[in-house]
């Protein structure tokens, strides 16, 4: 089963916003099987669009189009896909009190004719409702390919998906059973990863896709098994899991289905009760910014001081002038000084340090571009570890950040 | 002149990573005079990727591709590329040089093979120089179109756009002259503005444009001219802007050019020797961190205090137990007294303070979901401002991040 996805608007092709819509569906059809065979943004431009329509319908089962629905005059998906299908509009009672229900409640607005227009549809069209604002979803059919049209507002649009589109989907078709799973690895590049499983690789069946995310330090090896007989897929992805695991024991650090490391410690931190605080430099507060994303993290987040000068690890994180002349400001014994203090200061179980050079100069360190140390600290000890990061400042901070929260859970993990 | 632009990878279809390469180089095309026609994702299969570049050169002028160039054996845009051209591989010694280069200072790891490879190239391509990663990019021209394959890494991708894909296509098209200016204002939303200004809008001669850029409490409004003659252009520039500036003065904060308000307050700071250091609660370090991501931010910023806890703020920030006590956490008084003392503790001359419920729930603050207190501090005074961000987590971090930053930018321009 292919689909394939259209987003309309201009604002996309001046490179004015990210489409973050496609990822979000293209990650909900996979879930129940569904292969999307292209991406495809265009203009809010009828014979562009038409064309668009055109290419798809002969690719794919499945067109999702976002965007172009509401009501200012440059959206104009409705009367594209209406001509598209040979139609005309016509008003949706239902739709129609929606947005009358809307207005009344939440808008408090008076109803304009531009609004009220959201309730007219294709006539052959079944409505997908939109609880969240005026533009319904469409869903047409022709040739055993399904169309279906969604407002491209983020928020409205996901409900739409998850509320009306898979579950009308899952009845309309047979779908073949899906299984993912996703190994996450930190501590060793792509190509190494790659040439090491490589004979794994070789050998996995057809039905069994292996994919490498990389980023900053980690990499994501995701299987994906599709096929029309579950107990067939499980058993087998169960085996090939086997395989694999061994191969990669020393740098596997947990399944991961779309969490970050970061909230991964706040729930161990959680359960045991224990707190961490941060003391860093080069990290520049990235590290007390991503714990303190997480909904819940004052339970176990305590703080941070980031000491971007010698002066402020001096005087705030009371690191000793002498040893930061002695071994330099970017050095194990610094990083270990103030993984220590901060510990102290915020009275916590755990302590993570970062000091290091970001770039883009070398400045007045001894320590080349991209040298970061990183310290660990509890109760009862600490050590630290030095890294090389390369030479692109903003990777180089990520790095470090994810490099240490590394450590951190290893020290959590440890028995 | 138009250009496409063609992202390739598995990892985009099927939802894994949202592609904000394309919105990027879309907005950085724009920039030149070149309209981005259509922006397609696919997969990692050949004959779809032949199809996408066959489709693609007959639309565009400059077809850009991101993606597929690692060195894993799911990366096949090189191979495929140096088919479309009819070409063959060959190694390219000044890559080869640069892998060895990045490899010895930066990785330091074993080079291998499939490292190696990397430097293997079509041999009628012009190499793109990759500072940051082993994939250089690729140059290739056929019957007045040219093809770009660049990695899909973004800031490896980005540097190469920055730094080679825009000055070489400067120098091989002629492009219209087009000059931008962006207006950044605060606290009018997009739709007031827009009232504001209609009339100077309605005005506007054809070959300027006008856009509005909002998010989370800001608006940008970006005047776009293009022309073949640089002065008639410049001259209407000039004039409209001498037009718009009265309407908005009340709410602009500068002009602006994709630059961050942190780094424009960097800027200030550093032109006038002055510092500044953060005190965070509900924005938990992210201050700090998006001062420091700006290079050379340790001439100005010298730290922060992430205060998570009541504790923290009593025993590392030195706020009187009792005034807590008595005005509760999130409040004005407290703001200003962590304004204040991290202004002494890092012995600077201006600070930022932060305290506030950003959610999901109320906890046990008086004070509503969403209300942040803001305060800052120089030498001689100290004052707070209180808000409502709403309901969204990430959101209220956001906005009251940016509203900082704000009220510090005034406080700095205050004669």
């Amino acid at each position: 089963m292919l689909a394939e996805i259209i987003t309309i608007g201009d604002e996309i092709l001046i490179g004015q916003i990210v489409d973050t819509n496609s990822a979000f569906i293209a990650k909900q059809l996979n879930k129940i099987g569904v292969s999307v065979y292209q991406i495809t943004s265009v203009q809010d431009d009828r014979d562009h669009i038409l064309k668009a329509f055109a290419e798809a319908e002969a690719n794919a089962d499945i067109v999702i189009v976002t965007g172009g629905l509401g009501p200012t005059k440059d959206d104009i998906t409705k009367k594209t896909i209406t001509h598209y299908f040979d139609d005309t509009l016509k008003e949706d009672i239902s739709v129609r009190k929606n947005i009358e229900h809307l207005w009344e409640v939440f808008i408090k607005k008076p109803l304009t004719q531009v609004n009220l227009d959201q309730a007219l549809v294709p006539s052959k069209a079944d409505v997908l409702m939109n609880k969240y604002g005026s533009a319904p979803g469409i869903w047409l059919e022709r040739n055993d390919t399904v169309f279906i049209s969604l407002p491209g507002v983020p928020f409205e649009m996901k409900a739409l998906i998850d509320d009306e589109v898979i579950p009308k989907l899952r009845s309309r078709f047979k779908f073949p059973y899906i299984q993912h799973k996703t190994f996450l690895t930190y501590g060793l590049g792509e190509s190494m990863v790659a040439e090491r499983i490589e004979k794994f690789e070789d050998e996995l069946p057809a039905f069994i896709k292996l994919a490498y995310l990389p980023s900053l330090g980690r990499v994501r090896l995701r299987l994906s098994a599709k096929g029309n007989d579950k107990l067939v897929v499980e058993i087998e992805m169960e085996r090939q899991i086997q395989l694999l695991m061994p191969q990669i024991a020393d740098i596997f650090v947990g399944f991961e289905e779309d969490l970050s490391i970061e909230s991964v410690i706040g729930t161990y931190l959680t359960e045991q009760q224990k707190t961490v605080a941060t003391a860093e430099s080069c990290t520049g507060g990235l590290l007390a910014e991503r714990f303190t994303t997480n909904a819940g993290a004052s339970k176990y987040f305590k703080g941070s001081i980031v000491s971007y000068t010698k002066e402020a690890k001096v005087n705030v994180l009371k690191v000793s002038e002498a040893l930061i002349d002695e071994h330099s400001v970017v050095s194990g014994e610094v990083a270990e000084a103030m993984a220590k203090n901060v510990l102290q200061l915020f009275n916590t179980d755990f302590a993570i340090a970062t000091t290091g050079n970001a770039g883009p100069t070398k400045d007045d360190t001894a320590e080349d571009l991209g040298i970061v140390y990183i310290a660990i600290a509890t109760k009862t000890h600490v050590y630290s570890e030095k890294f090389s990061f390369g030479n692109h400042r903003v990777k180089v901070i990520n790095k470090a950040a994810n490099k240490a929260f590394e450590m951190l859970q290893k020290e959590i993990l440890k028995k």
